[in-house]
């Protein structure tokens, strides 16, 4: 059994760094404070006598011996990063519930015939620099280091530059066997709260596709230019937000159509916008589906553009097909379940996950908990210590299974 | 008669100050490019035998002495702050045929009764600090002083300060009697080129209304967010930019309605936005249509973030009247018309001017000449050097005929 007071004190610490004035937390990748909170999780590590290993993606892996070294690793984790305005267990619960098993393993004087190691992956969330999960999906060999390490912000600063200034460039090569993984994260939706259940068995991961889109119109006066001879950039923009929200709904209830970004130049209040870049987030559990939407906004985009006169790029800059996990795994988590009692039901996951990559190179499994009224990526994200504790108890239990007493 | 070839060659050297690529000039108010114009402008003055003051808000005026120097001067004008895409043209054409109409009248060795001003207004554009014309509305007893000075940039940095960063804080009160006040400018549209007319006759300006909207729904994870259970502001947002565009429409052809600057937080690809700042700029020439336009906004917004559910406030930070210039003025822009022979039309403003406050306290006119394609607040706006020659003839007319020679 883990101590379930002891994880929920290293969540409240660890959402300390980098905590916002509405509760929440802005731990944006390879900032200084994800640095900080890296720091934290390294020295945690290092206290329960796990050694510390950090991949060329800055991929950090806390290693508490087997009884045999030479066979692969459960491994188990999340991310640290956060959105601008996240909350204080997306990701960090994934991570730090992880250490508690380890925490917990000590306590029991428990070993495991495998290794096992907690996993933090670096620019889960894809908000600081594009796609998510990239760190992990370098280590899963779906993209190359180099595409990794180039992915850049906003003012053009790269993933490598970044981790080099904040001392998490490590030399270790990113990808090597794993023999299990398995991660726990809020659900980060509505579900498991409405029906009152306190673990999601997850089971699936939707399908998602992101875009980038580059709007052009000419810029012009907001005053003397009449409104039959406007090539206006962010009108057709507006009718793209509204497309994506229509196809969201054409698609539903299972789809989710999303424009998060969106950037107006030159931004000025008496100038009609001469381009605009902008962002799509589609996400369905059926590729098919995937495929449809992907048509539809084609297709809409061009009628938007063509009305107004504007030129108009797509480019699809992220795709994963809908996973599904090992069945195995699965299994290993309905035992963690049943062994307590707790609550439980098949889920889908809504979100992408470092899991989700972990999938195409290891038998995975994943682990939900509710989170209050469904929301996360907001600073009011929350959860009960009862359905951190549960999640953890699972946790220990799937990751015992897999590594072997 | 001015010198064309020395007026054309000013605004090419003063093009140079803040130019960009694409052959425009980025010089917002009050940064350094802003004070390296104003430098230029103030060395070419004084080299014209010009005395300098600059008043609170940085307003600065070049006096050529007349014969009667009690009299209140003779101003023209315009603004040398430019859009962040902005073009050569817009605001620096009507300050240099000031100091043409005054190196033509040194070369002519005319003398005037009334003293004779050149006049640089701070922060014309509105773009860096909202609202446009803060500087000649202070001069106008538009705005008071404190309210000018504290205008704050998207970075919070105030028009006081940065006007005593770049040495533009002057001590000269800011409003003083104006015997008459004229501006050259470009017209920013596209009339007077299609018709093949050389000189606009301005006779009104529309009155216009400056909004800032905050539309505020729920953050929330794009992945596991049901479609039916989302707030959008940017959804909300995009709406309400197609509102204003229909109602730009709905009161064509003389009305324009523009949605130039939108900002969406957190702005992150997979987050559904939790609020968008946006502004909205309405214009006519009929007081009683701004107002229709005022209510069809109030209540398309009340109606579109009802839908979604989402907060909106909107806040009207800006407002002018319709503006009708002064005849006397008007009819000394048309005998320069007359005495070159020139094609004319009277023509309504599309933009605001400088002049637009000052009509609030001096007999007041303006001269446009045409720009190509209709086209400003880009940065291709260009003009012909027939044109720009055009209109500075018709400005040392206008000036000579209210100065009294
Ligand atoms: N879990 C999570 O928030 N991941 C970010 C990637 C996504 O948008 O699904
Ligand atoms: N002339 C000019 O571009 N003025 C800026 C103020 C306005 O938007 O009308």
């Amino acid at each position: 059994s883990i101590n379930g007071d002891r994880l929920w004190q290293s969540l409240m610490d660890m959402a300390k760094i980098g905590a916002t004035p509405k509760g929440g937390v802005c731990r944006l990748a390879l900032t200084d404070v994800d640095k900080a909170g890296r720091d934290l999780f390294v020295d945690w590590c290092r206290a329960a006598g796990c050694s510390i290993t950090v991949d060329r993606m800055g991929n950090i892996f806390a290693r508490r011996p087997g009884r045999n070294n030479d066979l692969a690793p459960v491994v188990t984790g999340s991310h640290l990063d956060s959105q601008p305005t996240g909350g204080r267990f997306d990701g960090v619960y994934g991570v730090l519930a992880g250490l508690e098993v380890v925490r917990s393993l000590n306590d029991l004087g428990l070993e495991t015939e495998h290794p096992v190691e907690v996993a933090v992956w670096t620019n889960e969330e894809g908000s600081r620099f594009a796609p998510a999960m990239v760190a992990s999906g370098v280590f899963a060999g779906v993209f190359d280091l180099d595409y990794g390490l180039s992915r850049a912000d906003p003012d053009g600063k790269t993933m490598g530059e970044e981790l080099a200034r904040i001392g998490y460039a490590g030399d270790a090569p990113v990808g090597r066997p794993v023999h299990a993984y398995f991660e726990a994260h809020i659900e980060q939706g509505p579900i498991l709260e409405a029906e009152g259940k306190t673990i999601g068995v997850v089971t699936d991961a939707q399908g998602q596709r992101w875009y980038e889109l580059n709007i052009t119109g000419v810029e012009s006066h907001a005053g003397p230019t009449p409104m039959t001879r406007r090539k206006d950039a962010l009108l057709g923009a507006a009718r793209i937000v509204d497309l994506v929200n229509r196809i969201g709904h054409q698609f539903a209830p299972r789809a989710c159509a999303t424009v998060g970004m969106m950037q107006v130049y030159p931004n000025s209040r008496n100038v009609i916008p001469g381009k605009v870049f902008m962002t799509v987030d589609f996400r369905h559990p059926e590729d098919a589906t995937l495929a449809e939407m992907d048509k539809a906004m084609r297709e809409g985009v061009a009628k938007i553009c063509d009305e107004i006169g504007l030129g108009a790029e797509i480019d699809q800059i992220f795709y994963y097909a809908p996973v599904h996990f090992d069945d195995a795994c699965i299994d290993a988590v309905r035992k963690g379940v049943a062994e307590h009692g707790f609550t439980a039901r098949d889920m889908v996951s809504g979100a992408g996950h470092d899991a989700c990559y972990l999938a195409r190179v290891a038998p995975t499994g994943m682990v939900f908990i509710p989170c209050i009224d469904g929301i996360s990526h907001n600073e009011v994200e929350d959860a009960t210590p009862e359905w951190v504790s549960a999640g953890g108890q699972v946790l220990l239990r799937a990751i015992l299974e897999k590594a072997g007493q």
